[in-house]
């Protein structure tokens, strides 16, 4: 077991706190491997349980789950200029096997928008034949110059969802609906408030009509994009010739969507809710929700027993617990669960348990409740949902908070400066936009379909035009 | 929707026969990228469904899921030079990004060993720190020349485990375990009884000290070896440099395993249970379970909501089912949920239904049975269980009749010619093994266990010694 390190502060150095709380909160460590990072059972914990709960949701609507190739032939990526020109610097290239030169060169996937379209291809004859609403959970590789565990990594892992239609409607419709999926979700389950919307066309994907994202604010203040859905119209369809007989009998090419979440969210959830003593994890998807903790227990027999008692009561309500029985000290238990995130813990000490009691400690607000053994489970049935409710509360509370107006370009620029998100009229174009970031660092995260408020001020600070066009721009991950 | 295509007889073409029926269940499609295959829903959903089984066993024994990057630097491949030289000439290797040479090399991970010890080497210190019990569902990739789908595919999907622990006993232990829940799983879930045993020197893993194996028998009499086990000892430690303080506080090198099935079970499964109608799933691991199929339903409103209904019962029950309500004839019907391996499929027909009654179709026997619609579901369960035990034991009984004792090297020639097993003494080594190869196409497939019996002839065919160590040979694939 790993000595527990001291954790820099947030108000101190974020950058240092994060790096701080994954390490010493074994979510991951470095690997021989520059730019990619090992999951840790704790980390990929999370990541199973968004992927089981995520996919649920997908098949509720239909979404079937299916596995391309990790390896793309040159060929097939050119025929897509935009979406090339988009990922060609960081394409890792696969140009010999064991020593001898191939003939043909090939990539390693940084997105599967060409495979799915040459699978399409193949699967659609007449109208018949659609909606295809397939999807698959991989590992994609971007070859990114500056890295940061989570957040941005060489490889990493996400579900790319990938659907063909017989009209442009219909999605339009799926791009929204999964879009909903992901807010819904996100929200629901790791307490994670967002802002959705429309990316302009400077910040939308290549190779999309129009892409639409979840943006949430992290503790800092910084934006992340947590998840985004594009509508990608015949952009791939054309190139690839992928069309259908309509009902009218007449070829037409169908209509494309692609929409994915990754591993990135893991370090949204970290940012999002951790605090100065490590990260912490929403019950709805922490791997363990409750750490059961023994406190002196050589001197009472009956605490390892009601240890053991109150994980198997757990254990039939699906509620994932584990005891630490080990010979550390009552702080340093205390505090290796509160690192580690683990949303409650029960301490079982003997002073208490004579009076048939254990104390419940919270790991969000780290309030103290003693209980009686013989209401444990309802109480921590109880406390988990409240820390859940209360870490999204919290959270969204922080969001519209730090959502601000602004008159001129001066206070923008003080707005982003103090790691707020403006909400303001603009009707700047890509150009603008390049410059804002250049002088500011930050880029529009969206045009927001519901408007936290409506800002007083209806004149966009960089062109002056009077506008109803309202964009969040924040410094982002 | 596609036409469904003539298949082969097993008898007149085995091979045909097989890549009829996967083309036809739509199992899999060929995509740009040669040598590997597209998982389409039916297989990937079977895949899904044998690694939420398995991963269910593994938790049982503390296994647990991580996930460590895909590309392997050069120079990390290079410490374990046994290894390295068993899979160098797989080796899919990225050598430039975006068109810019890189400084060191990297390989697509063949398979784990070295980046676990790397990781390993970090996270030991003491024997506190063991055992270690790791595992990861991934994707991996050996250039291979000659290939086959699901059996033999440059990339494929499997999980692969790797334990560290502080003596060789406990290692050799955990070797032994994980091969029986592969023995146990495979019987169970896929209804594919297996010979288990220890692999030859000539035919272990490369790196490994001794190898287990569970090995399947196809219905053309092939073998596959359908999953591995492998004790390292210290061959991966000692280069790598794994030591951990024992209890006498002397620093000692770690005992390793790693163990893996892969979606070579898809194969397996196809070739133990399909028929000339096509493949059939065993009932656990189906994902869709039951077909229910409207016949005549313009004539009887009843009919779709009697389908409805049957489906949300079957719901409750967690039994996957779907519902054929398309405009296609009772025959194409019938014969598409045939060819797609659905275990059990229920016709709803105007004149039953005046009965109250629906016919349930076993896809194994192609039995049927009249059913009052007031027992349907009873009866649904009732023949789902009754499938997947006759599909075990039928493949079974073909197994054990099918391995056979031989007094000589012609009766040898003769019954690997005739697809059987052999199960002999033999006392030859790695070198005999590979002339017996070239010579009958039949490898050792394992030492049993549990021997099938005890053969008669105790004298080596081959070097003619006398011997208690009995051999399977088997072609294989």
């Amino acid at each position: 077991m790993k000595k527990l390190e001291k954790i820099t502060p947030q108000l101190e150095n974020f950058a240092r706190w994060y790096t701080d709380v994954i390490q010493n909160g074994d979510l991951m460590a470095y690997g021989a491997n520059k730019g990619s990072i090992i999951f840790k059972p704790l980390s990929f914990g999370i990541w199973d349980n968004i992927r089981l709960n995520l996919d649920r949701e997908f098949k509720k609507v239909g979404v079937k789950n299916v596995y391309l190739p990790l390896l793309i032939p040159e060929s097939l990526l050119q025929k897509e200029k935009d979406h090339l020109e988009g990922f060609n610097p960081e394409l890792a290239t696969v140009t010999e096997v064991g020593g001898k030169k191939l003939a043909e060169k090939y990539y390693i996937r940084p997105t599967s928008e060409t495979l799915f379209a040459d699978l399409f291809k193949n699967e659609i004859g007449s109208y018949n034949d659609l909606p295809l609403i397939y999807n698959q959970w991989v590992n994609v590789l971007r070859w990114e110059k500056t890295t940061n565990p989570f957040l941005r990594t060489r490889e990493f892992l996400w579900q790319e969802g990938h659907t063909m239609h017989s009209n442009a409607e219909e999605a339009k419709k799926l791009t929204e609906k999964m879009l909903l999926i992901y807010e819904k979700f996100v929200s629901e389950y790791l307490a994670i408030p967002v802002m959705v919307g429309q990316k302009t066309e400077h910040e939308k994907f290549s190779g999309a009509d129009f892409t639409y994202t979840i943006e949430a604010m992290m503790k800092d203040g910084k934006a992340l994009q947590a998840g985004t859905s594009h509508y990608l119209g015949q952009n791939f369809t054309k190139p690839f010739d992928i069309a259908f007989k309509n009902q009218n009998n007449v070829l037409e090419n169908a209509y494309g969507t692609s929409w994915g979440v990754s591993t990135r969210l893991l370090g949204a959830l970290i940012m999002t809710h951790g605090d100065d003593r490590g990260i912490i994890i929403p019950p709805k998807i922490a791997p363990i929700a409750v750490d059961i903790i023994e406190i002196f227990a050589n001197k009472n027999p009956k605490i390892h027993e009601t240890a053991l008692l109150i994980k198997s009561e757990l254990d039939k309500l699906n509620i994932e617990s584990q005891i630490d029985d080990s010979d550390k000290g009552a702080g340093f238990k205390a505090a290796n669960s509160e690192i580690h995130g683990t949303p409650l813990r029960v301490e079982i000490g003997p002073r208490d348990l004579d009076n048939n009691q254990v104390q419940l400690i919270r790991r969000d607000t780290l309030e103290k409740k003693l209980v009686s053994l013989d209401n444990v489970t309802n109480e921590i049935q109880k406390l988990l949902n409240e820390i859940q409710e209360n870490l999204y509360k919290e959270a969204k509370k922080r969001l519209y908070e730090n959502i601000v107006e602004i008159n001129n370009y001066e206070e923008f620029k003080n707005a982003i400066e103090l790691g707020k998100w403006v909400l303001c009229a603009f009707e700047g174009d890509g150009q603008d936009e390049t410059k804002i970031k250049e002088q500011t660092g930050a880029s529009t995260r969206c045009m927001p379909f519901e408007l936290p408020f409506i800002p007083k001020n209806d004149v966009c600070f960089w062109t002056n035009k009077k506008s109803k066009r309202f964009v969040i721009f924040a410094k982002a991950y």
